[in-house]
């Protein structure tokens, strides 16, 4: 097991990585505060993880709440389910929830965990690589609105997070390669090293190889806990790590909520991203082709998909969180491993990657 | 006008409270971040202040959203009307959110900037004696659950608060003796001084004397504002605030919420604090006396409704987010300006409470 540290003065926590992790009452009950706890998971990761997961933990009495599964649930009325189990099973102020799955129960369970009775603490054990190299690193928590994603949530920190890279067995196929997008930006946004390594490890990673997983996990974590440390509240340089996002979310809303999966609306983010930033003159081409191929290498999409109409990205990226004040702030590159945010960006060059970059690769 | 200060550090804040405020560009505007507001407000108010508030304001597109009025409505359904709003008028991450109206529009409001683009500025500008003495003060935001009041929340400071005592000349009468109840509760908590100047006041302030007014409205908010600089977040003293809120919330969870007003259910819910504190020896029968005879004199329910059963009332408040590892945690009474926290009660005493203070007085 390794552990990486995210640093954030009194709100500090380990990420623990590595196999056989749930169960350890080691790792999970010095973060358990009270005699309470509530487990939220979904209808796919309870039947093969909730008894594990909580099968060491003596010190609690110990509930459960089952969701829906997928990205179409993470909203308010989904939200209000897990307070209904919470009131209905008497939990006190000093309950303290488990979000087991991917990243929409860790958003939901964090962000169900910051409005509880005002606040409630929580651990986050993500059971998806996506949930293992970004969302349950961080604090940001939430839910989706029919208008934008993740426009109504909280910053709030789990006491720790405990990825156990044994869930990764039962993982879908398309969901490893989503969550390989995740792993991909990191690289992208400030650390070419690990983006070379990728580049030698697709097959590794895509036959689950444990020790690339491992790495990939952890290189990605500590990329992450730098910028979350550094930024905690996405003042400044915590931007950088939504790279491709901006692109993505209006992928994503613009479909319908899980339509395309969060990594795969990321990975043709990214790509509009890279050849945005190569029409302003900051990116050599041959940088964007390396990107592209590294993507579709994993089996990600690349472009756009044809029926989002380029007038309609632009509308939903409008609506985007990441503008202030109606200019349009997005995350471009000057080089692999070497990301800014800007916000003087040119509509036509805009316009030129929405029309371009889309439809069939 | 006069002015007390929240001291919080970095999220310090004035509350401003005396006459003409609405309006006055030079309060709203320094507390104005970005070029877009939305104020947040409910159908009796806005025909009579949405456009005074806003006149002096230039520097901000002005939004607002009007919201039904009344306790009932504080749910996260209501809440997402707020949601909708802000994002159909494109808000983004630098919107100021303003409150305009009693505590139902403040709590559901400052909630929404909690959570809008995981939180953005908020004013309070309220409109009752009961969000002018409390509500309005002190950081405490959220939403009611069928299953039990305030269970979802934040804290999340106002950048400023502005208390116009002009908005009370169009007040119900009821809702006048309620805003009362909170006033007389910061007497009894730490200021026995102020508790014999209200003895001596009552028909002053609800004959409306500005004068009056303005003295109950700043010594309620020092003393709040006291409190919630030592404990913002409620790990301790801040508690003694809930004086007759455990009896009053289950009041007004069992009747419904909206039957009884909740200066009327923390009235009732003072009584039977200062019932039991007597009961358990804290507290002579004198101070008991005086505690009914200024709330009764103020036109205020001194007896819980005849309608609540004790075993509901008991089982409303074990629902009641101040229990701890379901050991009641009640505020009880030494004398008049004397609270103190305790979860050591006798379910006896507790029980005798519930079945005398209740029904007629």
């Amino acid at each position: 097991m390794k552990t990486v540290r995210v640093e954030l003065g009194e709100r500090s926590y380990p990420v623990y990585v590595g196999d056989r992790l749930l169960g350890r009452s080691d790792l999970f009950e010095p973060h358990i505060n009270g005699r309470q706890i509530m487990v939220v998971t979904n209808d796919r990761v309870a039947p093969l993880y909730l008894t594990k997961t909580v099968s060491g933990i003596d010190k609690a009495r110990i509930e459960s709440v089952v969701l829906p599964d997928g990205e179409e649930h993470k909203s308010l009325t989904v939200l209000n389910c897990i307070f209904d189990a919470l009131l209905e099973r008497r939990c006190g102020r000093d309950t303290t929830i488990v979000a087991l799955g991917g990243g929409v129960v860790g958003d939901m369970a964090g962000f169900a965990a910051a409005c509880y009775q005002r606040g409630v603490p929580f651990l986050q054990v993500p059971t998806t690589l996506l949930a293992q190299v970004d969302s349950s690193v961080g604090g940001k928590t939430g839910v989706n609105h029919a208008l934008g994603k993740n426009m109504i949530g909280a910053f709030h920190q789990p006491a720790c997070v405990v990825a156990d890279i044994d869930t990764l067995a039962t993982l879908d196929e398309r969901e490893l390669r989503a969550g390989l997008a995740e792993v991909i930006k990191y690289g992208l946004i400030g650390d070419s090293e690990f983006f070379e390594w990728l580049e030698g490890h697709v097959d590794a990673l895509l036959g689950r190889d444990p020790e690339s997983l491992t790495h990939a996990i952890c290189r990605s974590c500590e990329n992450k806990a730098k910028l979350v440390s550094a930024d905690e509240r996405e003042a400044g340089s915590r931007a950088l790590l939504n790279l491709g996002h901006t692109f993505g979310h209006a992928i994503e809303t613009g479909l319908g909520y899980g339509t395309w999966l969060h990594g795969e609306a990321v990975a043709a983010g990214m790509c509009q991203a890279a050849d945005l930033s190569a029409r302003l003159g900051c990116l050599d081409r041959d940088a964007v082709a390396r990107i592209e191929k590294l993507l579709s290498g994993v089996g990600l999409p690349v472009r756009a998909p044809l029926e989002l109409e380029p007038e309609r990205m632009l509308e939903l990226m409008s609506v985007d969180k990441k503008i202030r004040n109606a200019s349009m702030r997005l995350v471009l590159l000057r080089a692999i491993g070497d990301a800014f945010i800007t916000d003087s960006i040119d509509s036509d060059d805009l316009n030129a990657t929405l029309t371009t970059i889309r439809g069939a690769a």
